[in-house]
């Protein structure tokens, strides 16, 4: 695709970086910007600029914030008891959207992988550590992804803390809600067989 | 979506006017920023404040371009007889990319729409008129979406360059390659039917 100006198309390179974005994509953008006013776009450019330079994170629980502390830490209605352990703060935004969790949260920028040069000191682990020191917590929560690298990490995290007074869970796995058996794989349709629950655990709102 | 950063709720609403984006989609690109050194998201910030800013149109053809002229309008090599009207130079880049046309273009800036308040003293149809008195165009291909405005538009133009010593044509319409009969509209077909080619003229790549 040649486009005729080095700055559209200097512009369609940049934002082709993007997850998901392809050049067709990338110039569609470029074209809606070039028809915006010049202050609109002048917003637009520097809303991502000072988000990038200004950003900071939360010294407790590492999550994205706008001050030392994120909001979720500064919530004195949080329920302290809990911690729930989280790979990167989109979880967290999945999880505050379920509405089902009132404790507070660990980000850990990542999980063990091995493959990918990722060991446990490139991640929160040691924050962890010395919060469940520090902070009156009785439950862990590991909610991570189903994977061999998020179950190493559980795996880790356990041996770490096994010998402190801890309740340690993970969000359960099974079939989704919609979905249907014939598709599900064998592994998760065998492990909600043998997770299975009391009806009564089984409604859509357990609340 | 509750974002725990107005830093990033911000940039996230700016993605999320861009064309096709949704706050999710927008959400997964300013994440993918905040991970992207911080030179690299001034970069991405600057590219487009800059294309924005500094862009400026082709005086003859009203292309986008870096210069007064842009690089179509500057090149020796075009066929000076040949003018493409165009609706906007998203067309231009769709065309050549087609390999097919080596003519001049003239981009109107959009169609002629009642409804939406656009009148032919909103396009570039002045221009264009003086463009057929200063140069040798001895061809006009009317290369619009094949709308109502588009139609009106071409209809609109033909009046007024009735009196001068021109071919107007307009691309051809039908069934597109890799299409099915039976799912294309019956005015398509119809037209198609009616203003069928000799085989000759039907090959893929008619040069």
């Amino acid at each position: 695709m040649e486009i005729p100006s080095k700055l559209v198309s200097d512009a369609v390179n940049e934002f082709s970086r993007l997850p998901g974005i392809g050049k067709k994509t990338a110039l569609r953008m470029v074209l809606h910007l070039l028809q915006r006013p010049v202050e609109e776009v002048t917003h637009f450019s520097a809303a991502i600029q000072r988000m990038r330079a200004e950003i900071t994170y939360c010294i407790r629980c590492h999550n994205i914030a706008d001050a030392v502390l994120c909001h979720l830490c500064n919530d004195p209605h949080r329920d302290e008891n809990l911690l729930c352990v989280v790979e990167n703060f989109r979880d967290v935004i999945a999880i505050e959207n379920t509405q089902q969790y009132r404790g507070r949260y660990h980000i850990l920028g990542g999980v063990i992988s091995p493959v990918d040069g990722i060991g446990p000191e490139k991640l929160n682990i040691e924050t962890l550590l010395c919060r469940l020191q520090a902070e009156p917590v009785k439950e862990i929560v590991m909610a991570l992804n189903p994977t061999i690298e998020g179950d190493t990490t559980i795996f880790y995290i356990s041996k770490k803390i096994k010998d402190m007074p801890l309740k340690l869970t993970a969000i359960s796995r099974g079939i989704a809600f919609g979905g249907e058996l014939e598709f599900v794989d064998e592994l998760t349709l065998g492990r909600s067989i043998h997770a299975r629950l009391p009806y009564e655990n089984y409604l859509v709102h357990p609340k």
